[in-house]
């Protein structure tokens, strides 16, 4: 069909295999390599609206210790990303828009919906990679 | 690869994209803005077996009152499509089936799965955008 | 763009229509049907890491016994397949990784999160179809 229908497909493509791969990380622990999905100074606006988490060594740190904590309590998280619209920006950059769920299952009990999200991402392409500049993630719980 | 892969790919990201710009207009009160991504005669079959709400104004009147019901009881509800199967009919129209998720969280409290529903889509064209002409849901919850 | 993403877009939009297909007929108890989605001697691995259930036979006995065992609590069950992470193997096979959510919804009752699962497929192509010749699911709730 239209080239504007091809690039959409292809864009579409590349940024939900991105987040496929990047919350498999994330949910495995993975806290480094999941920090590698960011730019070297990207950037993680929490929804608490306390200071954004910035680099990649912050990002492993406090992505770790959440982890460690999940660990500790015999809790497993998942992350999905849907409702997913992207955008390619005049700058080069992709914006992303979308639902973010949090399900949780603790070991031995029974799985339940954590959280309910909205995220909104600035990816930037470093050669094949597509990579996150900037995340800002708000919590529907929260006013 | 084939045109046919191609052509799919190319018709998925568009319905994943209209879904994705449709839900969030939703969930987040634009009613009226929701309503112009239906056709002018659009028409919305609900679960209930009660008749169609048919046409823009109605559709906004309806999506608009239930909104602020939320807002007055203090609960965000986000909409997911989910396992979308879509087909390029021959009458020049998009069918799509899927699954629908309704998450519901009061802020200050906890997010819970509100419904989970079947949807059918007949999608058209108009000009480069898609549009609902018919949609009919059916919950799981209701014999 | 580039033909890798050409090939990843397609690649993605076969393998999530595939799973959209196939879950439609799991969840409606077409048991035959969705067998026929497996090669002939299609291996699940179960979570319990019980032997397999291989062949198609099998798999409609299984599946078409599980769905009368919810026909008969009144309960209806939807698989959602997420975070699908696709990759062409090097022998032809399309190696898939994801999240599994089932969500419960018993008839007159509220809807939940029954479980949340990873899935591994190995899926092969015959003629212009994919199949799943081995599916391995882990249960976040088993330790």
């Amino acid at each position: 069909m239209s080239s504007t229908l091809s690039a959409l497909a292809e864009l579409r493509a590349e940024v939900e295999q991105f987040y496929a791969t990047h919350f498999h990380l994330l949910d495995s622990g993975a806290a480094e390599e999941w920090a590698l999905t960011f730019t070297e100074d990207g950037a993680f606006h929490p929804p608490s609206g306390a200071d954004p988490v910035r680099g990649r060594a912050a990002l492993t740190a406090g992505v770790g210790a959440g982890y460690q904590r999940l660990l500790e309590a015999g809790e497993v998280h998942r992350h999905w990303h849907g409702m997913v619209a992207v955008e390619a920006a005049g700058d080069g950059t992709v914006r992303a828009k979308c639902y973010a769920l949090i399900l949780a299952t603790p070991v031995g009990g029974t799985a339940r919906v954590h959280l309910t999200c909205v995220c909104e991402d600035v990816l930037v392409r470093d050669g094949e990679k597509l990579l996150v500049a900037e995340r800002r993630v708000t919590r529907d719980d929260l006013p």
